[in-house]
């Protein structure tokens, strides 16, 4: 890496920092682009050089403390449980306690972001775009090992499972009520529902219905 | 009715209307309640008075637009179709496009009022309280009649069908380019995936699964 390079990330990393700040003080509505400017030592030209825009800018910051996520997110998929129904719970637990441990008022506003690209079919890198790649070739993997029948349609899954996720993380942000691990268990019976399936009957012998674990 | 009633139910029709008239031309951002308390010939006194707050004043004034809507909804809970997946797709349908007629940026914040209301067991009357007693009242029935199996759990599918409305309105409301007619057919994939369960094998014999129509 060179000097200005160094530079560059050092001065990053001051703006993540500068963020993180602010907010466990000041509501979101209130974090500027002057503020975190000065806080960070750094014009404000230079923090839209870097970042575009306040939203982009919050995605990073977002993405910044989410790396540990994405990481065991990433091995999750390199590896997944041999159940279909693990395998998506686990992998979508990991997201939901990622944001989990950001600041509340942020997941509204990160949720909102990633429902508006999603909608356009632009993702976030990072984000969706990842979690829904990762949820199709989870599908692929289940598919191919059998676990799944053939017939399973990767778009569709992806599609319900990001709807019922970014559900459960707006009641994480408006409501302090709501604890991040009371969502990650209605995760889990969501998921239960969606892979029995409404019409799965209790006598269908278990060998026509993949390995209901 | 006597006189005070009638006085009351004519200003309250007119506070209807200043709020329709306000949102035509203006962000909801911008509405406040002595705007429309002058624009309705009324104190604002007497508006908290009638409403309680800014919220319910709009809750209020989506119910009075979405009257039709809900009675389209009972009509269907008394007397559904046969099939499970045409019967929760009817409904739901029935409420995207009731939610679809009013003011996008309106329905974003409804859907927050509605998913608080959610996450903390008080619904709010004539939306989700109703809605997810329809969805428990139609899954009743679709178990009386065999249609779907006794082991069906009405709450996780309530639960599931409503973050998957949640999710469909808050991309209608945040993104213009996407019209509810669009939501509304992925409604139905998504209820024909919950339906038939990811497990669902194309070779199980269609007696074991219910009337997959």
């Amino acid at each position: 890496m060179g000097l200005r390079e160094e530079n560059k990330s050092r001065r990053m990393a001051r703006v993540m920092s500068s963020i993180r700040l602010f907010l466990a003080r000041n509501p979101i509505e209130d974090l500027m682009m002057d503020g975190i400017a000065a806080a960070s030592r750094i014009s404000v030209g230079t923090l839209y050089n870097y970042y575009g825009s306040k939203e982009m800018m919050l995605v990073a910051y977002c993405r910044d403390r989410m790396q540990e996520c994405f990481a065991a997110a990433r091995r999750l998929v390199e590896n997944p449980p041999e159940s279909a129904e693990a395998a998506y719970f686990e992998l979508l637990s990991i997201y939901l306690r990622g944001f989990g441990a950001l600041e509340r008022p942020l997941v509204g506003s990160m949720i909102r972001i990633l429902i508006v690209n999603q909608a356009r079919g632009t993702g976030v890198a990072g984000f969706q775009r990842n979690a829904f790649d990762q949820l199709r070739v989870l599908t692929r993997k289940l598919k191919d090992s059998g676990t799944l029948p053939t017939s399973a349609r990767e778009d569709s899954i992806a599609f319900v499972l990001f709807g019922i996720c970014s559900d459960l993380l707006f009641q994480f942000s408006l409501c302090n009520e709501v604890d991040i691990e009371t969502q990650v268990s209605r995760l889990g019976q969501c998921i239960n529902l969606i892979y029995t399936g409404l019409a799965a009957r209790e006598d269908t012998p278990p060998n026509l219905r993949g390995t209901n674990t």
